[in-house]
């Protein structure tokens, strides 16, 4: 791998000595998903929800990730709980506003959330960001339906600019294209392959892997970048030995062991 | 494929085409699995339980599916929501009452939920739908313990009918022959491998197969056929390549992303 | 397979013949693969939290397996009844420990239950075995940080004795060599391979065998050396066929069901 690889393998080899302690709070579908994942790349996952011990758990990670997937309210209690503790504690948070805009629930989860704690990181598809920075005000959600896919992208990078500026975070949208958006600084990933979108949970695992490297790299923009860098070359080699889905996930992991620092 | 299958790839077809949403409340053994296999089929899984949001969820969907693998009183609010939601907006309901029989709060949940919205289609295995109609006062769940196999399996057929008839959902029973029972009638799928046993969840896969089905053709009976042979040719496929049912779970999420139509 | 192996294989071929039913009380991150592993060694997997049934689901069953990875008050209920349940049915218990000594709710939790029933079997690593020790005032778990892995290794041994014969309970300490405890009496399981490292819910996997062997096996020493001895061996073979831990999922399932006996 060339030259512009050099500041990812840097951070990979990072994770992989310091096993830095990833701590998640997401959803059920993706979990086994996402520590596998983590494991893969070099750190260490702990998935713990409670209220009873999140301000506990988070104080001895690296990075707290947060997707609100499969919401409920005692759920949110303990997400909340450890968004606090985490920045009191300087630990960087990653968050995946999971289907935002598909239900009022959902949006207000994730105003309430993001209004409590600054992540560092805030991951979603193009829609999720559009959705997250209409409630705060930004971006102009309800105007983008129907109009064509580059307008719309365009759109979506213009409200994860103003949302990244709002709350002080780096702004990833996940796509054929990925855009970590910090300010009006925009960086881009062109790795990548259609078949992660024919598997669940590979923007949660993106997001997770963010967490990862959120842990030893102490840039968010550069944490970000290197983790959908990371994601897209894996999945560009797994998709070569892969027949489907099913086979695409193994390798994907596979993948994630093996990358060379 | 000959003719047969002609109407099982044209729903295929419709599937990948449309893409239906299918909103999936079901139990955390098999989420990940279930939403592997609507994904590789074509359609787009969401995974949402909160009475907070199953309302507004379930409207987007093109079916929902509820499946009491793992019960809690929660999850169990959430369901009847959901499916009194689903009812009144003409989403199709798929339900599949696992492990029913085993414990006498599974069967007052399945009671209840079953009293409060009609599915289209009802699945589980012989044991499970025997226990579901004595539940209605239907079939002889009791005096069926102990008889062999083929007995077991006629009064499984003959409590789906009735239960079917009850109810005016399509109930179909899982195993090594699936049998489609919609009032009298009756239709077999024979296409399976024994395999599928061996791996968890491929029985929820299929309940959560038919609400893609369900989704895109208006008649349950034919959906939840086409579900059945869909399932049963791709595990015919994946058992060629397999080595066990490690290797079997990859080839099945394979074979339904490459199935031809 | 040589002689050693004999009773191994014996309790193997009496799992397949009578496929126990496991109940399981786990956390959300392995459900899936452990259910999956039960499967492939030839038990009945059965997944159910809910106060409201896990003693009736517990009468049911050949063995108990309660693991903590993922808490909450509700959960910690339900696995207290079912203990209690099994306990008076005399149905074995295997409890796992998961991150114990990480947060005081999860000391707290452990303290709980285990004063709460006994099991038949502790399995976890060498640091949660000692966090659990240190919660009954056993073994000296503050003292033994930053020491070497060998010393560390003797402490974790010594507070698995005192444990063991303190709850009398048999006690598992998994690591590259796995010790089975049984009071004063110590076995030694050596197979294995560090990719087990890799992939999330191995230990927990351990744990759900356990109660797979527990189930045919009075003899809970004998069940737990049979038990890892199985993963470690199983462990091995899917190492030589993998090409990193995705793979090696597949693999160690196949490895499982294809184990000779």
């Amino acid at each position: 791998m060339e030259q512009p690889y050099e500041s990812l393998r840097c951070d990979v080899a990072a994770i992989r000595e310091r096993s830095p302690l990833v701590h998640n709070i997401t959803n059920f579908v993706v979990m086994n998903n996402t520590a596998n994942a983590l494991l893969a790349v070099g750190a260490s996952p702990v998935m713990a929800h409670a209220e009873e011990e999140v301000e506990d758990m988070v104080r001895l990670a690296g990075a707290l990730v947060v997707n609100v997937g499969t919401l409920s309210p005692e759920w949110v209690r303990g997400m909340e709980r450890a968004m606090h503790a985490a920045q009191e504690a300087g630990v960087p948070i990653v968050y995946d506003p999971v289907g935002a805009g598909a239900t009022p629930y959902r949006n207000a989860v994730n105003d309430r959330l993001l209004r409590g704690a600054r992540p560092a990181i805030i991951r979603g598809n193009g829609s999720e960001i559009l959705a997250v920075a209409a409630g705060f005000g930004l971006g102009a959600a309800a105007q983008t339906k129907g109009v064509d896919s580059t307008a719309r992208s365009d759109a979506a990078v213009a409200a994860a600019s103003a949302l990244s500026e709002h709350l002080q975070s780096v702004v990833v949208i996940s796509g054929p294209t990925d855009y970590i958006v910090n300010g009006s600084e925009i960086r881009e990933n062109g790795h990548g392959t259609p078949m992660m979108a024919r598997v669940t949970g590979m923007g949660c695992t993106a997001t997770a892997v963010c967490g990862a490297f959120a842990a030893v790299n102490g840039d968010p923009a550069a944490a970000a970048l290197h983790a959908m860098t990371l994601m897209g070359l894996c999945g560009e080699q797994a998709a070569m030995r892969a027949e489907g889905p099913g086979s695409f996930q193994a390798a994907f992991l596979d993948a994630l062991y093996r990358f060379e620092v």
